[in-house]
């Protein structure tokens, strides 16, 4: 980052000239990339991180949530069932087989989620490659009352996608295969198992761009993202899925197969069914297909990052963003200054700004012309410098610099996850108290007597950053280990706070297991009730994703 | 539009100069500026034009389809439920009661559609105020057993709002406040009964653009732009209602008030219920509120116009807009050359370009940057001239110029609607085929010796526009009148050349009345069960909005 050029003082002498545009999309981040850096963190796949505590062994769920009772409706699994799923699919890589046979190795994965928080007791996982199959497996499980948990790339942040009790795994993983893409209208066609990176990189070959990106591209599947209703860096841009999803294929429980996959951007005839699939979190379905409007690639992208002194100077660069950067902005993340200590600690890399900072922001700009983009990130820069806006700023010259701004923002998740445990709120609030929030929780921990520097001190750090585009905050709560009293005087606070200020208690994490008790801070009774009637509808004997959810 | 700029031969000489930017969005078409142009129409509203035949009585569309029987479980209208009515909303303009007195010219508006083509027999109009009336409204009908159409501006397409027996009429018109508008998140709260013309008015002053605009705009309501999920003019740009809604308040037959009026952009608390109201056409409940995320206003908007040689040059030009326009292309239009005919023919306007082309198309840019804009309008005119893809074109040079060529494209349907009757399809078919419906319709129309130019031809013309952007073709079919014989000819066939191609047999404007049986060209047998659960599941006595949609 020693090159990245500081424009505080350069833009008060002149314009800053403009950077060759490579002619190319410099968005494309591949792994391979990461080496070119002066950091020493892997890519962006926070997934396949191993966090320090990896050798201990992860709490089961039913440990961690004693209330939580196995449905004594469901069956058990028999070996019968094992032999009709192994030969109804075939080949020998389609069924994790723990319940006639020793696959604890094998099955662990699929049991229990990367930030080792939930852990089930699953003795099956079976992976489909069809939606034939998806449909034949569901359809003999609703009937003999199987309960299933369905699973893409397993990269969530609520426990949704991990078995509690010894609920069937269903893997979307060996559905992975890109069907059709037009380069007329941008409209992608794919199966949900494909990875969110993969289809990217199609997608770049062809000058397009899939409309989501999210720190777990290299794992998570673009079946799970509509499953979750992912929102990611770029929704500020790009839009939510309910708007960019087109199309989607699904499974309900007693194996009807919903055909919803239209390619077309209009078309009014009847209820858009597919839009429930899109964040149901696998509850009523499972989607087995995707079809997404992809926007052209963009052919010039920008990423600076700046110093601030006050939350309310970070709104104010907000604002400037909007009115002047405003088609092109596609990005505007909020960074406080004890999360970027944290990727400081954690990678050893040198910060990009000199000082120190209470906020960091990073802007990104996509454009189709590099010239114009750069003129108006310049006006955009000298205004916000000169107005004392922001204190001090970077803007990246090069692909290498690109990638190691942004990793300042997403590298945080990581350097959180060497510190132990993390208490993950992902919500909604107003812009103008977005940030209360953090300050609020830190004040009555630390009031608490929770929050201190060394090991008799439950908590280490309490940090907020997030998508500022989309009012979105990741409140992180960083404790040494889980601790039931920290969680206590956390919850049900956190959710009162967010109620009271019409927020959202998750935004984009979905509900899971984790939140599932919440839905009530965000959603009232009536709306509670109609959910609760669709999934009797849909799903009667209830054996899709129990526990979580609703 | 004789000064509008022509620059098929100053583009081979050099770059033409840059118009001066004004500094404020000329977006903003008021009916008033009409007068300062050449033409003679009146300005967008097309649903308060006359037409031509207005004389005439409209034909009861109990008479035009007489397979459409009354259901007998829905009650008649008595004395004692207007007085309910009366006493519950009060205010003597809350009621157009036909039933206890003669009111046949106050309630004719109500009982029949601009285009002349549905009229029916309702004897009572009820305009609540408050979600709490429509509630009571609506649960009274419910339990009474009493059919309702809900109605917005009445300007639809399909028949969707009007009555066929005698549905009671509950129309928006007096739920017609703003709520809210925060400057910070462009989040607009507002009744359904809000104008769309009026919402956006509102919000140019604050420097905000309602994320949907179409022909209708200065009657029709934003909630009944949900309720039928409208697409219109800047779709390509803005995105779906699917996208843009961020909640919705409705009130189902029951009587239960849906609060899913969210004001935020990321909110994964459950199903997304909302999404069922945008587009069900007041089958399954009645829109009450709706908060709606609308973009910052472009400072710069250009429009140009080209003659093109073939179809197949129009998708070129397309694909470069869409390469070279990029973020800043907010409208590619389709007319052909039939349908400008009839724009000249029916407002005697001068021609915007000398000669006569089979192919039309109007290309908008919006921006932030009018010299950014300009420059990337500049060299994709360039090109497009340099490669031959279009024939000749025009650039609007300033407000007038601008409303003047849209007044090209939005004078279709009142051009057609002088000519007597319009078979209108508007249909979505992948880009390649687009036009070919057109074409194909025509011989077939030709030569069955339907069509023709004196009176003896039941069909005057077969024109094709559209919104190129997404796919979405408007096939008109003009005729001296209403015609049996047409229809049969015309239908199914269109219906299963769109299904052979995988279309949509309604794009944008729904299915209403006119399209409810066809439903089954765009929807599998799967597909419409499922929606007839869900009508099953809201509206068990099936009082809403029956006869219509499914």
């Amino acid at each position: 980052m020693s090159t990245a050029r500081n424009f505080s003082t350069a833009l008060r002498r002149a314009r800053i000239p403009k950077p060759r545009s490579t002619g190319r999309p410099i968005l494309t981040r591949v792994p391979s990339l990461a080496t070119t850096t002066t950091s020493t963190t892997p890519a962006r796949s926070f997934s396949i991180t191993t966090p320090v505590n990896a050798t201990k062994e992860i709490k089961y769920t039913t440990d961690a949530y004693p209330n939580v009772k196995r449905n004594p409706n469901f069956a058990e699994i028999t070996e019968q069932d094992v032999t009709f799923f192994k030969e109804l699919l075939g080949a020998p890589s389609a069924v994790v087989d723990g319940v006639t046979a020793d696959a604890a190795d094998d099955i662990a994965p699929f049991n229990s989620d990367w930030m080792r928080k939930y852990r089930g007791h699953t003795r099956l996982v079976l992976k489909p490659q069809s939606t034939e199959e998806v449909s034949k497996v569901l359809k003999y499980c609703n009937e003999r009352k199987l309960a299933v948990v369905p699973q893409g790339g397993n990269t969530g942040l609520v426990g949704g996608s991990v078995p509690v009790f010894d609920e069937i795994v269903i893997n979307t993983g060996r559905m992975n295969t890109i069907h059709s893409f037009d380069e007329a209208s941008g409209v992608l066609v794919a199966d949900a198992g494909v990875i969110l990176e993969v289809a990217d990189q199609y997608l770049a070959e062809r000058g397009y761009l899939f409309p989501l990106d999210l720190g777990a591209k290299g794992s998570c599947h673009i079946g799970g993202n509509v499953a979750t209703n992912a929102g990611g860096l770029r929704l500020l841009r790009y839009g939510s899925l309910h708007g960019t999803v087109l199309g989607v294929e699904a499974v309900l429980p007693d194996g009807t197969v919903v055909d919803a996959l239209s390619t077309l951007r209009k078309n009014n005839t009847g209820y858009d069914l597919k839009q429930l699939f899109i964040g149901a979190e696998g509850t009523i379905g499972i989607v087995t297909k995707v079809s997404i409007l992809c926007p052209p690639r963009p052919k010039a992208v920008n990423v600076a990052y700046f110093g601030l002194e006050s939350y309310e100077n970070v709104r104010r660069a907000f604002q400037e963003a909007k009115g002047q950067l405003s088609e092109i902005l596609s990005a505007f993340e909020l960074m406080d200054g004890r999360s970027q200590k944290l990727v400081h600690e954690s990678t050893g890399n040198k910060y990009p700004l000199e000082g120190e900072y209470p906020f960091y922001c990073l802007v990104e700009t996509s454009g189709s012309n590099a010239d114009h983009d750069m003129e108006k990130l310049e006006a955009f820069l000298e205004h916000i410098m000169g107005e004392g806006i922001v204190a001090d700023g970077v803007l990246a010259q090069d692909e290498t610099q690109f990638q190691g701004i942004w990793r300042w923002r997403e590298g945080i998740t990581e350097a959180l996850s060497h510190l132990g445990g993390t208490y993950k709120y992902d919500v909604s609030i107003p812009l103008p108290e977005l940030y209360q929030l953090v300050e609020d929780c830190k004040a009555r921990l630390t009031q608490m007597g929770f929050v201190g520097d060394d090991d008799s001190f439950p908590v280490r750090a309490v940090v907020g950053y997030g998508h500022m585009g989309d009012s979105n905050l990741h409140l992180n709560i960083a404790v040494r280990q889980y601790n039931k009293e920290v969680e206590a005087a956390i919850e049900p606070w956190v959710y009162e706070w967010i109620q009271q200020r019409q927020g959202s208690i998750s935004a984009e994490h979905g509900l899971g297991l984790a939140k599932k008790e919440f839905i009530g801070y965000s959603q009232n009774e009536t709306m509670v009730k109609l959910m609760k009637q669709l999934k009797e509808l849909y799903d009667p004997n209830g054996i899709m994703n129990p526990y979580k959810y609703i």
